[in-house]
């Protein structure tokens, strides 16, 4: 029996209303961009339009919860808030402490952005020991061993913006 | 001496007037479907009405805090405020340290979410080391080896609810 | 030279005129028992009057920041205020790793509680790697090899609630 | 070369016009007891009066936390408020986890405090393995291994007081 | 396939109206003035004026979130505020559990500052398991083997106050 598995998506969703940021680390860019790709085109896929999402980028993944935090007030402030925003950045175990001092520390604070901004935050950070690891999750290992994660978070952001997003009820 | 053992209900109680919430992720699905099913049944033999439990979903327990939030914030639009909720996922270890910062900051998240709602939040989060450890905690192993986790969940929402619910005093 | 020594009080504390609360989590009911047992009796030998130890209980750990928090409101409710709380609760670590994410969120939410419910909340939670950590914790094993912890957060609530309680200065 | 050194204080500070507090545990006397000193000594070698150091204790390091913040206002009650507290304390790891559960949780509940006293809160929480290690950074250990560690709480005392303290502009 | 390699600015930044402070520890001073150094040039290098550049100290890491708080504050109080702030510590691993507990509250008490002071907060901290790695990381191994860190924040605090700053919408 198959336990562990990919979470469906309890019904069709219909994306050609809403606004989605993503921003992205610049950190392991090939991995990266393929995980913003994927999730690009899953969004699409779900009828969000291409002007609907905006990119935009930090440094280092420890910018990610600030950058996100002024991307959506800077959206705001240009009348065009975002429903749901994807933070995505790639950390990689190296030889000091530094990944898990930073992959704590993000994902805490994206966890806790979400009260302050109002809006849903997509949990794009992947925390790989290898680069393998990451490749694989971003569909870009040889054997293609795993799906582009990047398209679980373009479908995650709709649902979440239309069940719980600002303008659900 | 049995140290180890479960909890018993420190008295009988009468459901029959509150309002219960659960929101489970759809990673997992068997897992997640026998635990939702062991709470329901628990919360109905304690008396709650089968129209005063409401189901809700997000993607994966990542969603949880944010989307209990909601969730309890939609009902309350409705003029159907809950009572009590529980948000339900189950997390596997994989290789990467995906599990460990996602239980980390969900169980604390879900913590925390008590005092910005006002309302008990039940944790309904497995946190298992290998698939087996889930079946076996959802009652669903070859062996039956363990009950289902998700009764318990179910009388310690009705339990908090009379207790410490926003209508207990 | 005996370093590591259990901390003797600084002076003689008179508990005739606080009042306080154990909250005690129902799962290892024998060690909690025991626990709660040691906690009454150094209470009482403190001054502390029967009539001013109020017990109440939730079904596990995890609700034990939430229903102390609400215990404190419901007795200040009844215009009976706490002075200060014991809640208390045994947590044994298991196969998967609900115990550490248990034990960690829940030792944090109890000791931010106190800035929110401005009484001093004493740590009665045993973290403990086997039952027989806590048996001997609670002064049950059978070689008595150490004392009852719960005599310990007796004395700590006392002399927290007259330096520091609500009501001491 | 010697990477990892002391550091040394940046300027000559005069503490003849602030106020200190130092709380500490009671725990494992001895130990807790030089360092007491070692931040005693160093603080009026820097012009500190000795009675403008104000000495409080706790029974344990988790009561650290809310016991500094309640002596904070304990001494801004009576119209003496403190410039800078020093909360020391001395844990040493044992078999169960209450080791990592308290010194976590008390580590940032003290880093969170100071925004809410808006004075330095000196971070005097020794988390050793052994006694051994606590006699060390005490300047106890046998073959005075190493120097006091309250001598430097004492130093950075003064110089957060003066430069970063509440009267510091 | 390289993967893991260093992120570069997405577009040329133009410092000379951006203030910038620079707040360090002063343990491990040989590295810490490396990295100073190297936050310093880079900053130079995008525009940022000398005079515009404000070095401050604290004796510890675990002083650097408060004073970074107070440090901006102090700014502010000249009528010279920041734009951003970029604190620099270097923690190595020794033999009691000091690194861990004092890295983990410092990455966590700097990463929510942002949101109390509204500007950004570079990361610059070392978290390190050896002193080789400390200074490798500052570009002083005498292999040379890595690049200056403090550069990366440079960079880091550039883009992110003209991106995300408090004057950049």
């Amino acid at each position: 029996m198959a336990v562990k598995g990919l979470g469906q998506l309890d019904q069709q969703y219909d994306g050609t209303s809403i606004r989605v940021g993503i921003i992205h680390a610049r950190w392991n860019k090939v991995v990266i961009d393929a995980l913003v790709n994927g999730a690009i085109n899953r969004l699409k896929s779900l009828g969000v339009k291409e002007e609907n999402i905006i990119i935009e980028t930090v440094p280092g993944s420890y910018e990610l919860p600030w950058g996100t935090k002024r991307f959506i007030d800077s959206q705001a402030s240009k009348n065009a808030p975002l429903d749901v925003v994807i933070p995505i950045g790639v950390l990689i175990k190296g030889s000091t402490m530094h990944f898990e001092y930073i992959s704590d520390s993000v994902t805490k604070a994206l966890m806790s952005l979400q009260e302050k901004v109002g809006i849903p935050v997509i949990f794009g950070l992947l925390t790989c020991l290898t680069e393998q690891q990451a490749m694989a999750r971003a569909g870009i290992d040889e054997s293609k061993s795993m799906h582009n994660h990047g398209e679980d978070w373009g479908a995650a952001a709709v649902e979440m913006a239309i069940k719980f997003g600002p303008r659900a009820f």
